[in-house]
């Protein structure tokens, strides 16, 4: 590990907290201290376990599992004092990929002792943008900022706090070495023909995105990661410091490729390792965008992982701000999506069923039921199922797999038939919350139907398999359609096993 | 039949247009003549073959079968003379539905020697909306446009040419009188109870549209379809000809319910069959809608047909209509689109594949090339797949579902991996035209992928399973990433069987 400090955590541990990016390339820990509305970093600690190296034909080798386990063990040690809503911890590309990233994950999960979760390329880019945007003066200049990783490059533009254009591309510096630049014997094979392929590959990925962002445009380039700090120690021409030239970056890249002797010696094995393919991404990455400068900054991913963290613990949460998002951006009904919010919401607090580790179920369900109508937006015919592929599929700011996955079953579980195998897939200490957060919101959707607001929501309980709906008295007989509609809903409940009542 | 009116074609035939409307309840000809702009009735048959009568668990009986084709064989001895791009029939409902529709459809055509095109029920109710407000005077009023059919009923709220809101729900006077009114002999069973289970079972359908349709509005209401035309014959209170009351829809409903006699002499049998159901969900709908009056349309599915004919063929083609409001709804980058097209036309065109019958493959490769980036307003990971599936399921007026059909694999197919499994599910005759149209427009993408006009598009040859493009001297030579681009997709084309040559 690259930093070793001691830190001795006194009994303000609340005021702690902790981002652990779990990379392709490095896994990354940083814990801070939150003093009066300021961010104290107390330890960086970081481990270039590079998991992606280990990845052969989609499955993460033993060797590179064990690297895995070891460090978080270590990472496990040091936080041990910490509440755990305090510590955030994220997979990115190769955890993605990974065939048997699933299994890996719960082991990790048990050395690290805090639930990890996976993010999607686009969240990757998201959060890389927070932490370099709240780590430098927000001047309202358009800036891109570029972290290239492991397994993947992430490119974003944006002003001060708001990023425009996301885009995660799959170019990587331990994928690229093993794919061009390792001979049969898993050694290094630097030859200007083999640096070129990483450059031309690098190049073809970008062109999918070198006009839509060149259109964009931007002001000042920003870069994060390894790569990007190793380069600017060894840039063979005099550049201010943290910055990266073209022209440095264009000398690098020729003298790798005549096999010259690069002053590498204050990096480590393992940087090394990557540093070829490093510089010829950073080559093809310049060209492609046509960028002179580029300004090294100190923070990526798991910084923007401690600013969104301590956000959502007071009440900034970004997803909240992607619900509303979506909600315009399909034109949902919004009366009626907080209708159903509220009478679902209002059944399941009854319900108060068992939590779910990690997962707020009361938000989730809101939001579900804020989008569950976003498939109108293709067609009223199966729209439940066009709602859940619009969420399956979506890109949303500052939700999980996990969430979206749960978010996108529950909208696509609204109504009609109940996927029995949706539910079986589910984690089994999860299936009766979620299956609860189900019924609740399709119970919502039924009491509904009017499109006005509800005056006597009943009353519920669960035992056992039966569930009681318990209405104001000649409510049910006054309103014989949504009488009827519970008839079916009985139907499609009695289907897997629960039998419902109403009175 | 209704009508037998013998005609004579003379020589003018190609001013000759005919619909064919295989309704759930009724087949439906009719046979116009364009002369100088105006359109003259020349025929109207009608069968009233009710194929959704012979509907018992998804499969279409025999017995309706041979109904269906007997009269199919009818239509086609007075379609004879008359050129077959100026005839159209289409199928809704039953024959969606049918387990063995696409059996019966094959055996159809040829009864009737004319393609027959099945239509989602969005493209049901738009067609009944064309054929209306071409047969009423445009006078800015909005109107509720109601069509209750054999198998679903249509709603549509539009102004003018223009329709708002359109909605096919899944009630039917032929399923309803079959699930409700029938007993196990299959004899009518009219009580106030089972023809209150039909009235419940339209307004429980209705309440899903009904707040929406009530907050757009409308000034007037109109009906189509016999059931409409049979009640006002009946209507038991003096109104003005052609139009129903409420009042007299719920004195009619009264008197079935206590088993009087109604005066339905001068309706047929079949008619007569279906009519205590129509009333039933007449009711129903004037109760949820609350409206007191409505007036009976003459024109309907068909006319819309026919409407659409001519118009197309003069160079009206809604589907360009509908691609364009497509590509605004998802905000689709349309000079990219256009780029795209404009090459993978011109590299068809060079390539001049069999036609497929009844599909133009330039309107629809057109088409593809304008919304093939649709799903990019979902995610630009897998984007191809979103645009797949939006295309798949959307509302897209104009189009039959065996277009949209190909549309949505065209653009499913247009990058990364060519899926086998779905270009085998066609029509063994239509898949060497339907891989040419998605290898041009892959083509087409992958030269334009600078998304900067393409000053020397190649040129194209095909023989047996090898294809060649030419392109200027020098030309690949300067655009190395278009070549290696070519490189991955001729990797793509080979495990098809498809070897790509360039020079």
């Amino acid at each position: 590990m690259d930093v070793n400090v001691d830190i001795t955590l006194n009994n303000e541990t609340d005021h702690y907290y902790v981002a652990i990016d779990l990379g392709s390339n490095s896994f990354h820990m940083l814990i801070v201290r939150e003093n009066r509305g300021l961010i104290e970093v107390v330890d960086r600690v970081k481990d270039m376990v590079q998991i992606a190296r280990g990845l052969k034909n989609g499955v993460l080798s033993e060797e590179a599992q064990n690297r895995a386990l070891e460090c978080l063990q270590c990472f496990n040690e040091r936080i041990q004092e910490i509440p755990a809503e305090h510590i955030k911890a994220v997979g990115t590309k190769a955890l993605r990929a990974a065939s048997n990233g699933p299994e890996f994950l719960y082991q990790a999960e048990k050395a690290l002792g805090v639930p990890i979760q996976l993010v999607s390329g686009y969240e990757e880019a998201r959060l890389v943008y927070v932490g370099v945007s709240n780590n430098i003066s927000q001047d309202h200049q358009k800036r891109l900022v570029i972290d290239i990783g492991g397994a993947s490059t992430e490119f974003i533009v944006g002003q001060d706090y708001s990023p425009r254009l996301l885009e995660s591309l799959s170019i990587g510096c331990v994928t690229f070495t093993e794919k061009y630049l390792t001979n049969a014997k898993g050694e290094l094979d630097i030859t200007p023909k083999t640096l070129n392929n990483v450059y031309i590959a690098a190049s073809e990925e970008l062109e999918g995105i070198r006009s839509i962002y060149r259109n964009e445009g931007w002001d000042i380039t920003y870069g994060a990661s390894g790569t990007m700090k190793s380069v600017t120690e060894i840039m063979p021409i005099m550049t201010p410091a943290g910055i990266i030239s073209r022209e440095g970056v264009n000398e690098l890249y020729r003298q790798l490729g005549e096999n010259k002797e690069i002053k590498i010696d204050n990096v480590t094995k393992q940087r090394r390792f990557v540093m070829p393919a490093g510089i010829a991404i950073l080559k093809a990455i310049l060209d492609q965008l046509d960028i002179e400068e580029l300004h090294v900054s100190d923070a990526a991913l798991k910084e923007g992982l401690i600013h969104e963290t301590i956000g959502r613990l007071k009440h900034h949460d970004i997803r909240d701000e992607t619900v509303t998002k979506h909600i315009a951006k399909y034109h949902v009904d919004r009366s009626q999506a907080e209708r159903v919010k509220h009478i679902a919401l209002s059944l399941f607090q009854q319900l108060q069923p068992a939590c779910v580790d990690g997962i707020n179920c009361t938000s989730v369900l809101g939001w579900s039921a804020l989008l569950h109508e976003i498939g109108l937006t293709i067609s009223h015919s199966g729209y439940h199922h066009h709602g859940r592929y619009i969420l399956e599929n979506s890109d949303l700011a500052g939700f999980n797999r996990y969430e979206q996955y749960l978010l996108a079953t529950l909208v696509g579980m609204h109504r009609r038939k109940i996927n029995q195998n949706r539910i079986e897939a589910l984690n089994p200490a999860h299936r009766d919350a979620i299956l609860s957060m189900a019924i609740c919101l399709r119970l919502a959707t039924v009491l509904n139907r009017k499109r006005d607001d509800l005056e006597f929501p009943p009353s519920i309980t669960w035992t056992d398999k039966t569930i009681t709906l318990t209405f104001e008295t000649q409510w049910l007989e006054n309103n014989p359609l949504t009488q009827r509609s519970l008839t079916q809903e009985a139907e499609y409940l009695s289907r897997i096993g629960i039998a419902l009542n109403y009175y």
